[in-house]
């Protein structure tokens, strides 16, 4: 990342690629020889905020996880038999108990993760890692792994911040990433495309802009589903967690995208049917979508695609003078029907602050006028995104934002804020790599809320994380809709012990949950979140999921530990009796 | 209606209302003052097509059903103390077990449904008909049924046309009309009403379209739900069968709009969550949709509101040259991503050929005008609609409709032919009934097709409703969507036995199993498609559903007898080795 030098100290930024076979080549998110560190502003920012000086960042607090994974404490308890007989399967070269494979599926990416990796608390890594290549393939591991009363995992793009694919009780590990990633059919007519479960989301969408040349289409395409994991996502982890993009508000969520899909499960293959609509019955899609690997291993996702038409978008960036004002405006622009823009992003007080800083925006002639026209530091909202579709749909889109946008006071902010976003919108988490070193960790949480409720939950959550020591806590809402909106929490903290993290952040789940938001829009809910699901779905609706988990895998053998509760004891859960119900 | 006079034989069209109490009061169609009889030319075009004089309709076929209803035949078998037992939850005057309630609530609207009611072929009906007044007399109704075995029966609006709520294990009809059918709240911040689910079609608009007066609301509303059976069908029939409205391809089929819903079930109450989207694992509201009254009784259901601004609508006609060129225009207009109109509907040859009789515009100039410039009968094709929504969105799709259109040759045809829709969209039903005296019955069925199928599907179905004997079959194409549409059959026979209606339906239900549809878009599954379910979703993908069936309704109490499949004995069961599987 270029930045412009410090002109005071300069913490002792990481900057050297993790060694190949290192634990932070598994740590570290990404791309070995990509870096990103804070620019001078923030950088001074969090050392006021966390009372920190520059000695703080004249060293890492910790090892860096620059020496070779080494699991001979925890070796591989798979019988030979059983390696064997997957090999026979997949092929010799693609079944493996070592060490370093094992370990690099073992976790995901949320704050825990990453804390537990740094300090080599290595709680739980499969016994064996399995490149499956086709879907007869997985189908027969299924079988072989429910007769062996084998625990069968997936890891599809490993940024998981629900603990969702952690190998609890050991067993083999799917890694989709190495074979099984291939494009099984594209239908231009239908505009859909059959992937294998484990395509990454650039592969994916390089083939669709390349749709002209790969399939002979008569157009390029796009898969719409952008996550700020995109790099490093895969289209199962996408699906079988229900997940998001940041286009979503124009392109919907995964549940939307999603056309069919077919599982490898105990009790066989599961193929829902393929038709944008229809009544016949309970809808399959929606049962096994948000399933998390725990009623059997999604083998193959049909998805819609759209035109790809980046000509036609329109950028758009105001600035509120306050929350409430800046909510109402944006519950305005969704409820209008006027379309949808693509990225509708709403920053809160705290986090226009820090957002103006991280877009050099404080350092430009705009921040005094700001001042001086009364958006006020820590009162001002900032508000950006752009628009995507056909070019009058998209147009029109756009003229009705400025036009609400203005009506409620917002200033134009041209379109240089949405671009400085857009240039940080797949790599922040490099950024939170690179804080790490020095005990400065970010992690977020997010939840469902809707317009009536939208006020409250701001305000109940944040009072919770400012109670709690050392925290920085923005805000935004995205991933909007007529009826609400996503309410994403991003809080930073000055933290190294696992454990510690990990109680810290049930704290603000647990003010979440109370304040009656719902508790997951598109992170899905995995181990992280699990003991919280029965108390926020209710006993007899979460029924309905256990009954379908004996129906699809009585042994539980597929994805077990508490991957959404279905296998916690009772007093690993929560309930929820302060609860608020504000219908 | 009014009519120009025949110049010719005039039938004797029945124009007098059915007496209280009769037969006729139960199979007619809706309002007892309001008739609808062809004009003369579709009369002619009848008597062509089914080989029929003027002397057929010099008298009707039969018995017209105007004596009043007897079941004196079909005693009530509930024993006193449970009619007593249900009298003390709903009050004295809301339980009956008189015969013209039994019978008014005993069958649905399908042509089966008509020939055995008018022939007075009295299979089925409910030994009780209780008329709940709250959701909590619903709970302790279902709860009382199920401990003492009672089947249990929900009649919403009465439009099924899949014999969905055909008491046919006797026991309990809940009749929902009578008082179920309150607002219970409306939320304009977030754009939702929640109602009971015996709303009706026409009191959920007249109170969303009067909001401002109703609830101090700041602007009036719709529920963008708008069903041909609109003006007698209930939220809850629109719900638990997956319904979808004429103007779906904007608003969405009612799984689109439903927001959440609470069920009395035989485990208890069900409470769906009220997001817009959430990640918290299989989606319960889309469990319960579908359902049909099989897992419990619908009691209250969440609706998303929309603006209502018919001021913003504009209406388009065009016609297409052929079936193939209309195909690519609707979808093209369906992908381009501009936005979708509110009512699409496009009329292959053979009902373009009938609608412009029955538009009168082979009474106009346009008539040779058309055949002159080679949009020739039996090949052109009628497309119409109008769009929604605010002002530029509206006008954006009517505008790249109109590009679209031309681009495939489509000749405008102004908004008088849509007018002429909308004129007779919701009163269809009552030509049925008239012709139906003579023998000549009208039905639908109808299917979801992606757009790589279509040709083939609209062809495979023609074909076997050409071979059938007397038989006229238009079709269109309407709720569309970028991935396919669904498409509508309409067939029109002379026939008046009930059995032989059933095989001539049954035939043509195959056809479509066969083409590789989907075996139903909105109009649900119930008794008459359930012998086919199993065989469209397939074996394992069926057995989620009976479990969900076991969970909720162990002892089959709820809509038992054959609904959705769920208790059909294998022998009943049709499967499709021969579907084709285009994908």
């Amino acid at each position: 990342m270029s930045n412009k030098p410090y002109k005071g100290f300069e913490p002792k930024w990481l900057l050297t690629p993790a060694p190949e076979g290192s634990y932070r080549s598994i740590f570290r998110w990404g791309d070995p020889e990509f870096f990103k560190y804070p620019k001078e502003s923030l950088y001074n920012l969090m050392k006021e905020t966390f009372k920190m000086t520059d000695d703080d960042f004249k060293d890492y607090t910790d090892d860096i996880g620059f020496d070779q994974v080494d699991l001979s404490e925890y070796p591989s308890k798979l019988a030979k038999k059983h390696v064997d007989a997957l090999k026979k399967i997949v092929g010799d070269a693609f079944v493996t108990t070592e060490d370093y494979p094992r370990l690099a599926v073992a976790y995901g990416c949320t704050g825990y993760d990453l804390l537990r990796l740094r300090h080599k608390q290595i709680e739980n890594v499969p016994d064996a890692v399995v490149y499956p290549d086709t879907t007869a393939q997985v189908e027969d591991i299924v079988a072989y792994c429910v007769k062996n009363k084998i625990p069968l995992y997936v890891y599809g793009g490993g940024s998981s911040v629900t603990r969702g694919m952690e190998a609890v009780k050991g067993g083999v590990t799917l890694d989709m990433r190495k074979r099984f990633n291939k494009v099984i059919s594209f239908n231009e007519v239908d505009q859909t495309i059959t992937v294998q479960a484990g395509m990454s989301g650039p592969k994916l969408e390089e083939t669709l802009n390349n749709a002209q040349s790969i399939f002979g289409a008569k157009r390029a395409y796009t898969c719409g589903h952008f996550p700020q994991s995109f790099e490093y996502s895969s289209v199962g982890g996408w699906t079988v967690t229900r997940g998001a993009g940041q286009n979503s508000s124009y392109y919907g969520t995964i549940a939307d995208i999603v056309l069919s899909q077919k599982y490898a499960t105990p009790i066989g293959r599961i193929q829902t049917s393929h038709y944008p609509r229809e009544a016949t019955g309970p809808n399959l899609n929606q049962i096994m979508m948000g399933s998390e690997g725990t009623f059997g291993v999604l083998t193959e996702v049909t998805l819609k695609v759209f035109r790809y038409m980046p000509e036609n978008r329109k950028r758009f960036s105001y600035m509120f003078k306050d929350w409430k004002t800046a909510m109402e405006a944006a519950r305005e622009m969704m409820q209008c029907e006027c379309g949808f823009s693509s990225v509708f992003r709403l920053s809160d007080p705290e986090e226009t602050h820090l957002m103006l800083k991280l877009y050099n925006v404080d350092e430009t002639p705009l921040e005094p006028i700001l001042d001086k026209l009364g958006y006020r530091d820590m009162e001002r909202c900032m508000f950006l995104g752009f628009t995507d579709g056909e070019k009058g749909f998209s147009r029109n889109v756009a003229k009705n934002i400025a036009k609400i946008a203005l009506q409620h006071g917002g200033f134009p902010m041209t379109g240089y804020v949405t671009k400085s976003w857009e240039k940080g919108r797949f790599n922040d988490p490099y950024l939170r790599d690179t804080l790490m070193d020095f005990s400065i960790i970010t992690d977020t949480l997010e939840c469902t809320v809707n317009w009536s409720n939208m006020e409250q939950v701001h305000r109940d959550v944040r009072k919770v994380c400012h109670a709690l020591p050392n925290t920085v806590v923005t805000t935004h809402m995205s991933h909007c809709y007529p009826q609400g909106a996503n309410l994403y929490f991003i809080f930073i903290t000055k933290m190294n012990d696992a454990d510690e993290f990990k109680r810290y952040h049930t704290t603000i789940l647990d003010a979440i949950q109370k304040s009656g938001a719902a508790i997951s829009h598109h992170h899905g809910i995995g181990k992280m979140f699990a003991p919280w699901l029965e108390g926020y779905i209710g006993e007899k609706e979460y029924g309905v999921f256990k009954t379908l988990k004996n129906y699809f895998d009585p042994d539980y053998m597929m994805n077990p530990g508490g991957t959404i509760g279905l296998d916690l004891k009772p007093e690993e859960k929560k309930f929820l009796n302060e609860r608020k119900d504000y219908r």
